[in-house]
């Protein structure tokens, strides 16, 4: 369907931008002699993930074991589960082995892992698990010289658990916006997971995979010797955050969502999007970068970027778009300041030109903060190919 | 199916709650003398609906055609989409009406007001439509002094279409927390909606609804004269934004979010969660108001608040649960400010019971920032009844 038919808001994927970040990474890690095993967590979508395998790809990261029984279904086998694994979801996770599927669960802490033990025992399964490294104190994870490292490999390898690897990510990337840190943050995450590879396997006990990786570091890497993985995400769609962060390119930008102008508050200089929070979501990544996007960056229905404008501010339904420097409230729908809002009413000065800028009926599209958030609020998308033509891509929703 | 098997994260309706939240609002209205339209944008839920109808609710209010699609084939026929028309979504409300639905549509300006008429005369179809009035500079609409008040109410009249009242929508209520604050606001809503009402009569331009409502002003309101019907949607639920705005204590809040702990970070006192943002949504209402409750307020499995506790930060399937004052940066994920994490980290002191306190596999019930964000991040809602079992509710998701 041509994209001036297209319902509003809708996700559109710009496939030629798509298939440009994804040759850019796997560009990168053949370079570097590593696999690439992209975390779907940001698409959830089976047409997006064949092209990242198409360009060579081994094997798929996921969030959520929903995610796992989608891939699996769709023929996809090598699958890293990235996330602690709960004892609750032992069942689950073994009718996917039961099934064929080559999962691998995660862990980092004793008690998961003497759960996972006794559950793959009682039920005569040998799990493949994980072992997940902490190497910028961001989230989960032990840290490379902690004793319980050593204590959890034990746990698994005695009791019969193949311990597959270590697995780190350096989250924290998403707080840099340089090319030196950046690359620092990628050599000590590096650094950290071979540590702990070599930690395991001195004390005798395997560890084959050593998988790092976030959007940001696997960029910034330049070299990484001793990893056999690395994992990212949101570097297939990029978004306004990753642009923050350094790492692309506003034109690279593949994700958008299209809106339709329905109103006008020319004295304020909004025009009014059929696109609010519950399109855009309510990501406001940038808001703490040097660059803040408000809800997101508008473009022209084919994408030529309107410098000078920003959605400034979002209700479920409804966005405000305005000039930079006539911004609405960016939280006005939940929690806006009642005074800093008469202030900015009363300082903005009237546009009369927004109406005529961007007349009712009119169709823009908004880069988005956040990939993976923005997403996850529409049930399909829409693959744009360079002549204005979509097809529906459908992703996933829930757990 | 029992809390304790279901599979997490999930989001759960707490019957009980929802039934007097509903009886509470439908009361309040009755006591007022007018309708009651409840807004299904906060749920897209047909067993909610029911539940608000069963109390009394005449006709729904709806913010996308897809919920308007959906609620007519489940049996509602009086439904308000209350976002002003955009002209390329005249044949979906086009074939609605065909089929029997009597569909309200809104406008705020002469350009969409023109469009739809000349639709309509077009196709042989009389809309009827509501004009949105703005009564607190909200967002959109026509305030009730503007010249342009009349000229859309002429424009609709003049051309064959129906015009059925005028409609408000204080959302500014969101910002405000004393009773004085919304009760005055309420009054604004009520005085504003009225005026535009009567200035389209005195011009000879038919209004019979005059439709007001948010669910803070609502349940402010202390007369309603001139009003026929009030439209409320987050009450039916309630949130933390709501606590904090002053309209429901933390026990009246029937949505929250089933998580499982799945790891710890004992050095810096943190449970770590399977609900991230993915399921708790990156709405952070709460942040500029005056209680501050991150991604939201943990209780445990069976209902009890556990003060002193919150979700400080979240990734996208992980959850920071901490001790106040060991907080996590609350939008570690995207943009923390490395400083201020590092601050953070650097002053908590360590907390040896968080592992004990919230041991690995416990449930948690999480209360949300925003009960609409929230829930539209789950395909389905587990309602559950006072004796701890559940039935799944089903909820849309997209446009």
């Amino acid at each position: 369907m041509k994209l001036e038919h297209l319902d509003t808001p809708a996700a559109l994927i710009d496939v030629a931008r798509m298939q440009k970040n994804i040759a850019r990474m796997q560009g990168h890690m053949n370079t570097l002699g590593v696999a690439f095993r992209p975390h779907v967590k940001t698409t959830k979508c089976i047409d997006v993930v064949r092209a990242q395998i198409a360009a060579g790809a081994r094997g798929i990261t996921v969030s959520t074991l929903k995610e796992a029984e989608a891939f699996f279904a769709a023929g996809v086998t090598d699958i890293l589960y990235a996330v602690s694994m709960a004892p609750g979801k032992l069942p689950r996770a073994l009718a996917l082995r039961r099934q064929g599927c080559d999962l691998k669960l995660v862990v980092d802490n004793p008690s998961a892992a003497s759960a996972l033990a006794g559950f793959g025992a009682q039920h005569g399964e040998t799990f493949e698990v994980w072992i997940e490294v902490d190497t910028d104190g961001h989230r989960s994870g032990i840290t490379p010289d902690q004793d319980t490292l050593l204590d959890v490999g034990r746990i698994l390898h005695e009791n019969g658990v193949r311990v597959g690897g270590v697995m780190t990510h350096a989250g924290s990337s998403y707080e840099l916006d340089t090319p030196q840190a950046l690359a620092a943050l990628a050599e000590q995450e590096r650094a950290g997971c071979v540590r702990a590879a070599q930690r395991l396997r001195d004390a005798g006990i395997p560890c084959p995979a050593v998988s790092v990786g976030s959007t940001p570091t696997a960029l910034a890497a330049a070299q990484l010797d001793g990893v056999t993985e690395v994992r990212a995400g949101v570097y297939v769609l990029f978004d306004l955050v990753m642009h923050n962060v350094g790492v692309c390119a506003l034109d690279d930008i593949a994700l958008s969502v299209l809106a339709t102008v329905i109103g006008h508050q020319p004295d304020k200089g909004w025009a009014i999007l059929d696109a609010g929070w519950m399109a855009l979501s309510r990501d406001r990544g940038t808001s703490k970068q040097a660059h803040d996007f408000g809800y997101g960056q508008p473009c022209l229905l084919n994408g030529t970027l309107l410098p000078g404008y920003v959605v400034s501010g979002a209700n479920q339904e409804h966005g405000i778009l305005s000039a930079i420097g006539q911004e609405a409230n960016a939280d006005a729908d939940a929690n806006a300041n009642p005074d800093t809002n008469a202030g900015t009413h009363a300082t903005a000065s009237p546009r009369d030109d927004i109406t005529q800028r961007f007349p009712l009926g009119m169709k823009l599209r908004i880069l988005p903060n956040h990939a993976c958030a923005t997403g996850a609020q529409f049930p399909e998308y829409h693959a744009v190919t360079p002549d204005g033509d979509s097809v529906e891509w459908r992703r996933f929703h829930g757990w």
